[in-house]
């Protein structure tokens, strides 16, 4: 049974225990389409609204994103699961000679890129979540103002979640030029992400208490 | 059926359509659920082994805690949706006379209350999550501090979430006495909420960087 097929209990059971997956990186995928589906709730409740006609293409082109992005973030949450094991059977291979310890070591590396695919794409796909939220503060509608917020405050963790997913990865990969471009990448989209997620956030509080 | 008997697919699918339920509130309490979930897998992660056995007891009662906080967030995602119910009957309520004001007048403010509720205790649960998990970082596993972080991300987006959707409730209730008494305990929770998550967080984060 894939991880998605699981209810809500269910899931939350399994991460809770001690099985290999899911882990963090599926828990943030979850988080992450969780986020984007509230934009998409936003845009539900706009298009068709008189009061919004003037963004109503525009808003049904965010909706057709996050749709989009919400299904690969979802697809991310068993990806991440299976990227995993290669990982998981190289940390058991057995090296006593030179030679063995060699297969290992690539093994390893190769099974750690693996293992990073899928935390890269939930910083991608979060970062630009972030951005179709940044749209929907003006021209969403205002009923569902605080939707936005919870989306984008979801987004922000999961973004946040996948760089440090990432991060474990990395630590062990020796592949410096790769470990350069992946964490030049990342750290970029992380920090203009949190820093753009705190803007709509905050923008999103000034309406509520205004 | 229940909302957390839905898998995720169906979960996010209904959250991203513009059906009433579920909304930001059901969105926070699940992913407050899944928060906690990964502080209960570092519990289990740490428990039993060696390393960890001077901790063993605290980890063991922070693992109790943690599942009874994770079974309450679950169970509020489907309370915070019937928790809707009385508001979205008392919008449509017709009234024309002054009695029939006065008496919509009184439906509104107690189902404002109640939609208030289940916002509330999820400001109160994320927050009592967050200082579980200021504990593991320094009692759980190593192995998984990066999952501490990602639990603790999806706590701080919890909290707040949850404030949003007691500030959307409180904005009209009349009550000036009931308002200022919830608005002071959740503002107080998510400011030290949040700002404990983010220590614990860059605690996470300067054990993968060193």
């Amino acid at each position: 049974m894939k991880l998605v097929e699981k209810n809500s209990v269910e899931f939350v059971e399994v991460l809770a225990s001690k099985a290999a997956v899911p882990g963090g990186g599926g828990a943030a995928a979850l988080v992450g389409a969780i986020g984007t589906a509230l934009g998409s709730m936003v845009c539900n409740l706009t298009i068709g609204k008189k009061k919004y006609a003037e963004y109503e293409e525009k808003v049904k082109e965010i909706l057709s994103k996050a749709t989009q992005i919400q299904d690969e973030l979802l697809k991310m949450v068993d990806e991440d699961a299976e990227n995993f094991l290669p990982l998981s059977k190289a940390y058991g291979i057995k090296a006593s000679t030179e030679e063995e310890k060699k297969i290992k070591e690539e093994t390893m590396e190769k099974a750690l890129k693996t293992a990073c695919e899928v935390p890269i794409k939930i910083v991608r796909t979060c970062y630009d979540a972030i951005k179709l939220h940044e749209e929907l503060v003006d021209k969403g509608s205002r009923l569902a103002i605080s939707d936005i917020g919870v989306g984008v405050q979801c987004l922000r963790a999961a973004l946040i979640s996948g760089q440090l997913n990432v991060i474990i990865n990395i630590n062990s990969i020796k592949d410096e030029e790769y470990v350069k471009k992946v964490k030049e990448e990342t750290d970029r989209l992380v920090s203009e992400g949190t820093k753009l997620a705190d803007e709509v956030y905050k923008k999103v509080e000034e309406i509520l208490c205004k």
